[in-house]
């Protein structure tokens, strides 16, 4: 088999930059693990900047989401019962959208098929090889048949647990890694939110937060112990500890039967550079940031967005420009994610530690300062709408 | 002995108290275990923010410091060689005024010399006894006689190693601390300075300051092993030091002899609450700043301006009031001024351990955000120059 870009990983970048090839008129095949019904079922991110709805919209993936998304003009964020508003538009002018990654993923799907893309779904044994050199190829197993695609260029779309990072030696990359003290314990409820917009709590008890998917489904997170199991969390205890957490005078949380848990560890993550040879990283497979930011997708979308455009740029012009300089491009928004993800994370989070009874004087400190401060309450605006992307 | 306030401590805080407390007509004797010599010479801070400066010229102390005091309109920030601006004055409309410590000191003595204050320096054996009653007074020695004087309230301006803050019983207080893993050796030069405004670095080899004094005194700050000897810094090493984390292409530091060399531990530190009984902590006695914010002085200066309203309107109405919200009045702006000191020390400093390379990506990122964005750069502007007092 051959063509032009393999693209390891059918998860949101891989599939969005295989769109976005096809509009340059660049062929591509997508190779993924799991099955299409897992991948459009897993329960991810659901907050979408204004670049990354502007950038689907612009491609031709926006009319879903701009009936069913649901326009956010700011969050709240809270501190023990005390709630206030940061609103985006009155600060930035810009504003968030509330859509499912897997309704995204779901999108390019559709799309992808009715334009006749090649993604293989259940593919196994994956392995790229010779990527320093200007013949690179994939291994995989195919409906148990053993295959090779050559292709000019890999894109490794195949998040933090694939197998393209370390096709990238150990000697030219860089590792960058923070392991928080706690996890986060995701929640799927059907039941309507409480709330019009996120609420981001940093309670005594620990941090929580109000998401929500739809009218009729919602979505939670409580931070809890790292290594906690599941069933430490019974029905029970989340409501309690969400009415706990979340409260305030007046307002009323609206429960629901849970239909899904789950207990995810908090990490940053980055590998320098996302370059080698004719290997690109993309998305999860080059970095991890803490949810709290809900950057997460946004910057896969980022990262693929620049990959398009400069491997287009090479086919059109002969030039390796935007190739070579992929990676500091990336990176730059990388970190500047990284540290908004952080954060938002250590405004919110309980770390523990001899410290912590400092820290929180100092989160309660920030939490006055970005209601008295425009400057202040800016900084938060605009970073979580996205700094531009371009 | 009896007076109104009796002070413990004739540093800036205890000094300005006095004065503003003189102004409203109310008596005090102010005690100071040191030199009058000692207390005038030693370097200290030398940044007044735009609001100590107006308090300062508003109660009749204004007239050297605005003459002699260099009046900055920004700072520059770094990272290795790259040097950017911080426009405090078009940002806020806003400026500092580098003006060292032991100078207002000096103008507080020699002024309230001339009002016929009560300053006794050299006193011993301080002790405060019977704060929680409304006979309070203070147990002291003085020219090889003990004395004892009693007041209506007693204000603890004595500093971090004072003992007024032990005063208040244990069960009633609680203590918030963190200490750095590193210190700040301070050094003194007879040179002009080599910018015409503060240079904050953040270099590899660790945190650099170029302040000043005057046109002939320069003042640097290198961060160092919290307990290295001061005999680990001979002067080409310091100068060594000083040109590489300083040093940008084009720019020369100018060198000369070095007249004093201290090694200061950093730390972050609030006794809560500022009150007990008649007693009443104020400046460093009730809490420490890392210096890299330039505000331990400033804070004591909003400290004291609230204790003389606070005691002037009891006098005056007999009213309460100021007196019971003095502590959580002072600790609003405490915590805000502790998150900003915390903040620029971590902005620039290496703080090692297991994060330390994501931490300076993180530095490097931040760096890079207040270059882009107006709303980063403000925060940095409206903390530096000083939030409203009142």
């Amino acid at each position: 088999m051959r063509t032009q870009v393999a693209i390891v990983g059918g998860g949101p970048a891989g599939l969005l930059l295989s769109h976005l090839l096809h509009l340059h008129g660049i062929g591509s095949v997508v190779l993924e693990r799991r099955s299409q019904e897992y991948v459009q079922q897993r329960v991810r991110a659901g907050v979408l900047e204004q670049g990354t709805v502007d950038l689907l919209r612009d491609v031709g993936l926006g009319e879903r989401m701009l009936r069913e998304g649901e326009v956010h003009r700011g969050v709240y964020l809270q501190f023990d019962d005390e709630r206030q508003h940061i609103p985006f538009q009155e600060l930035t002018g810009r504003a968030i959208t509330v859509y499912g990654q897997q309704e995204v993923v779901k999108d390019l799907n559709e799309r992808r098929r009715r334009d006749g893309g090649q993604v293989l779904f259940e593919v196994s044994n994956v392995a790229v090889h010779d990527v320093a050199t200007d013949r690179p190829f994939v291994r995989f197993t195919f409906d148990g048949v053993d295959h090779e695609l050559h292709a000019d260029f890999i894109a490794g779309c195949d998040g933090f647990h694939g197998v393209c990072r370390d096709a990238i030696p150990a000697g030219v990359r860089t590792i960058y890694e923070r392991v928080y003290p706690f996890g986060w314990l995701g929640i799927l409820a059907t039941v309507g939110p409480s709330s019009d917009e996120l609420i981001y709590a940093n309670h005594a008890s620990g941090f929580a937060l109000h998401s929500m998917r739809s009218a009729t489904l919602s979505r939670f997170y409580l931070q809890c112990a790292p290594d906690e199991p599941r069933d430490a969390w019974p029905d029970d205890r989340i409501w309690t500890e969400l009415r706990t957490r979340l409260g305030t005078p007046g307002w009323t949380l609206h429960e629901g039967p849970i239909i899904d848990k789950v207990i995810t560890a908090i990490r940053s993550f980055v590998a320098e550079p996302l370059r080698h040879g004719r290997l690109f990283l993309a998305g999860d497979s080059a970095h991890i940031v803490p949810p709290t930011g809900a950057k997460g997708l946004n910057l896969a979308v980022s990262d693929v967005d620049k990959l398009a455009e400069a491997i287009a740029d090479f086919y059109r012009t002969g030039s390796a420009t935007g190739l070579d300089c992929y990676s500091a491009a990336c990176l730059q928004r990388v970190w500047r994610v990284q540290h908004f993800s952080w954060w938002m994370t250590s405004l919110t989070h309980h770390f523990g530690g001899p410290n912590a009874a400092f820290e929180r004087r100092l989160q309660r400190s920030q939490f006055d300062y970005l209601r008295s401060s425009t400057a202040a309450a800016t900084t938060l605006a605009e970073n979580y709408v996205g700094l531009p992307t371009r």
